[in-house]
């Protein structure tokens, strides 16, 4: 009996050590997938191939999809700024604290939409929101009026970085509508043609820095008592609701 | 030589005729898969073979997937309520047209998705612009905010739309939410502690309502020139813009 021809042998103590899962290694490995493949690459099989496991294996600390996504979305909402100093009015703050919270979700193709479809409930989103409501008591707003104010002021933000990043690069739309505008005519649109130029100036920062004003002021100064429209809401809706 | 065997010979003359393609042909079958499949389902080579034709034929009509999207948003759109009645503050009739504008979006799963990615300008787009300038320019709103209020309006219903429409069917997200904040501690968070009942109070219809009245307060009286805004906007934005 011959020996047999030595064969190279690799032993599997020497592939990397599998990081043991937790919840939070899961999160971050489907942050990464988000950001280098977009939120239609991100399923449940997807994140199990990345940490070299089956998806069985992922339920054990998550759910499902939609539960991964509002912990990513909580995840990501570390980041956002709370601004602490005294130099800065409320207003100031207030505003600060939105933008920074814009740019996050801008940034991260993808998490805009999963903060449309979702809504955040962990550690980072309470202290995000007790912020909101805190600047807004600071700014002598009532306190219905603020506990709906920090829904709207977020759901704006959120929409305003869905639709950029949304909007696909090499989009055309814009020109459209430069276009459609030029050629709205005096007589069938007057007022389109009387604005013509203020419909399209201005950049987005302005113009959502504007926009952050307008909501502020109107949740601050604006005369409607949440409860009577409420009531008035629920005599007149008309299906449309939002359900929370 | 005999007869060959008779046989049944079709005659394609027999086979219901195509309609001939146009972009209205088009965009009707567009919206209809829509409906049906949801976008994800929705190509120009699935449109093609609802058609009876190949992807390359649609081109002749329409550019791109981008440009059939507006082409769609504009259809959908004539729906539409433009209110006249006299007997309606401005306010009212504006309020009207913009729930009217929202559960046109919040119908048809997909389209609020649409309307976040895209511009419309076509020929409804053009009506609703002008009567919403109109019915601001009643309100005695000034020209530039009124120009710039317009967007605001039709970005907050659009984004109530796609949350609505996107939240997907028994999702437990709302339940996480109420959870996560009657776990809120008195010491952590103080504010949200405070305002728990009033945070989750209201349905939908009553929120957006109330959400309305307060952008449009704010449109209306807030002291924010958008001019000086814009300058301030330009020193501080921090790469947040939107391209319009």
């Amino acid at each position: 009996m011959t020996d047999a021809p030595s064969r190279n042998i690799i032993s599997r103590r020497n592939r990397p050590a599998k990081s043991p899962l937790s919840r939070d290694v899961i999160v971050s490995a489907a942050l990464h997938i988000l950001e280098r493949e977009g939120l239609s690459g991100l399923t449940l099989r997807r994140i199990a191939t990345a940490l070299d496991t089956g998806p069985a294996s992922l339920y054990v600390y998550v759910t499902n999809l939609d539960e991964l996504h509002t912990l990513m979305l909580d995840r990501a909402l570390e980041a956002v700024h709370l601004p602490r100093s005294p130099k800065l009015t409320w207003r100031d703050r207030l505003k600060t604290l939105l933008r920074s919270y814009l740019n996050i979700l801008y940034q991260r193709p993808g998490l805009a939409q999963i903060a449309l479809s979702t809504i955040a409930a962990g550690p980072s989103s309470l202290r995000i929101l007790e912020m909101i409501l805190s600047l807004l008591q600071e700014g002598g707003v009532d306190d219905l009026k603020a506990a709906w104010g920090v829904d709207l002021l977020i759901l704006y933000v959120t929409a305003i970085a869905a639709e950029q990043s949304q909007r696909h690069e090499g989009d055309q739309s814009l020109e459209r509508v430069k276009k459609a505008l030029s050629t709205a005519s005096k007589d069938q649109f007057p007022r389109i043609f009387a604005l013509k130029d203020a419909l399209l100036a201005g950049d987005g920062g302005s113009r959502s820095d504007w926009a952050l004003d307008v909501i502020i002021e109107g949740i601050a100064h604006g005369g409607f008592d949440p409860l009577t429209t409420a009531t008035a809401g629920v005599r007149k809706r008309q299906g449309s609701g939002r359900n929370r």
